[in-house]
């Protein structure tokens, strides 16, 4: 249920070359203001936020805002992706919150502790920032269209930023829970991985005239993903997700392999999912996949990949820019097939 | 070094009877948006937003926002007044995240981890919203004043949301160091409290006119604010701040008051804070107390109270607005005192 592995998937490299005359340039633009982003506050964040940028280093989110922006994007737009990608670097940093907890003599240590308390403020920077990128300069004798741009663009990122943080709550609530049901499994997909793509289709374009059809685009292909990061937990290869297998389950986060592989090993709903460790959350990794649990997650992405192409050749967009957001939405079900 | 207590101090009170012919319906329409804004995500949100909004029951911050917006203060006043509360909620929220780690068996308990996780989502829902109320209904039919003002605004709230949280980063990079400098206190200050509160002087106001010397009001009694917070816990007392004294120095937060007294009982520079339990923090805040360090900072705070209000007497405002805004100054210093 994290939407972020650590390698460097094929789409980004293969979308790169196939709009090599523009892409590149406009990505670079977007990593010099994510850097610029970081080192302005260079000693407060230290080495975390460095960290951080490249632990994001896929950057498939501000790819899809300058793809639906086109060839002729501008500031605004790499500002947008440079949000958006802030936004994502803020909820890594924030999942890292829970991850370094080392104990000693039952407290935790002042490392643990300090760790801690410096991911949540580095969060909190980044989103703060996040929505700084998209006013930048706009305050300074800005003209009517950007400013109705960037209001709209800050209405637009805060609604994708709370759906997040209402995602993060919503697994919380259901951590451990064997019981819940596909619908609310993909409510919290929805929430927590979907609308920042779904988000990243729009916030750079300046006509809003393909919104419908990009947003509904975004949350198809955020939702493919989604679930095929949670196929990966399950089957790995942990070599290539960069995690052990079942990260999900020692987390409580009960995702549709398990949810689907329940209905054919009915001894699965039984877990104690409390008293799992890594050898035996592995082992139930295995009873998943020996299930058709795998296949139907995978197929269920693929579908969504389907539609998500069929939506977009409806959309009022360029050819070009039609052919790379698909090239995009294989290689979102294409990862280390 | 927190600046927030759960009494609720007396300016807000005198404000408010002193200006009751427009304030407490501006108020009383902040308090709407607030309740809608954590509303609208009941199911998410449960009871930690509530819990939230009431400790962050003395709405200063607000206050500040209307009293300079003046008597004609809009809807976009009140949104702006809604979302510095907003940010301010957020950051006590995030404080929480380490105020509950109940440890069982050398690990978190489920309960305490799922807290932190809480917390920290909650955190960023709030900051989020905070953003969202800036541009609410700006991005439909908006005009041009309406959305340059928005632009200006989500860039000021952006830019002391990024102070705060670097605030918090420097606090953490100092804890436990008793040798820090005042000019070093005093910029963590400037960040963790006081840019919020100029940010809070500025942001509902349409003409800039009057920013500079707002701002630096606002900038003057944030640090006064700040300094009797931290006076006041190491004197208590503890029935009207509520919480135990020495709070900041089981946290390893340095503050002014001990910094000052270090140079009049050299043995207080030699402390282990790591090894302070509540009752010797307690031996440390008599012996702080015992020095003049405590009158000292009364006094550095009051004079900033009186700058503030020199400040004030030149800004180009109203002769109500100045009055108005010399009582929560005056306010500031008077708590428990």
């Amino acid at each position: 249920m994290t939407p972020h592995g650590s390698a460097v998937p094929p789409p980004v490299t293969v979308v790169m070359e196939a709009a090599e005359l523009w892409l590149p340039r406009l990505m670079g633009g977007v990593e010099q203001r994510l850097t610029g982003a970081v080192s302005a506050h260079g000693e407060a964040l230290g080495g975390d936020a460095g960290a951080t940028l490249e632990a994001g280093g896929k950057r498939l989110r501000p790819m899809l805002v300058l793809l639906c922006a086109g060839p002729d994007a501008g500031a605004a737009a790499i500002r947008a992706a440079s949000a958006v990608e802030l936004v994502h670097m803020a909820t890594l940093v924030h999942d890292d919150v829970l991850d370094e907890a080392p104990i000693r003599r039952g407290r935790p240590t002042v490392l643990a502790s300090s760790g801690r308390e410096r991911a949540t403020a580095v969060g909190d920077l980044l989103l703060s920032r996040a929505f700084a990128e998209l006013v930048d300069g706009d305050h300074a004798g800005a003209e009517l269209d950007r400013a109705l741009g960037a209001g709209r663009r800050v209405a637009m990122l805060a609604t994708a930023s709370v759906a997040l943080a209402r995602g993060e709550l919503a697994q919380r609530h259901d951590a451990f829970d064997l019981s819940i049901s596909p619908d609310r499994y993909l409510e919290r997909c929805r929430l927590k991985t979907a609308r920042l793509f779904e988000c990243a289709c729009v916030i750079g374009r300046d006509d809003p005239g393909a919104d419908q059809e990009l947003a509904a685009f975004g949350r198809e292909i955020g939702l493919a993903f989604q679930l095929l990061d949670d196929v990966l937990d399950v089957s790995g290869p942990v070599d290539r997700t960069g995690k052990a297998r079942g990260t999900d389950l020692l987390d409580g986060t009960v995702t549709l392999p398990l949810i689907i592989a329940r209905e054919h090993d009915p001894g699965l709903a039984q877990l104690d999912l409390r008293s799992l460790d890594e050898s035996s959350a592995a082992a139930v990794c295995d009873r998943i996949a020996a299930t058709s649990a795998l296949e139907q997650v995978r197929d269920g992405a693929q579908r969504r990949v389907e539609l998500a192409k069929r939506i977009l050749a409806k959309a009022p967009i360029d050819a070009e820019q039609r052919e790379l957001l698909s090239l995009v939405a294989d290689g979102v079900v294409e990862r280390y097939s």
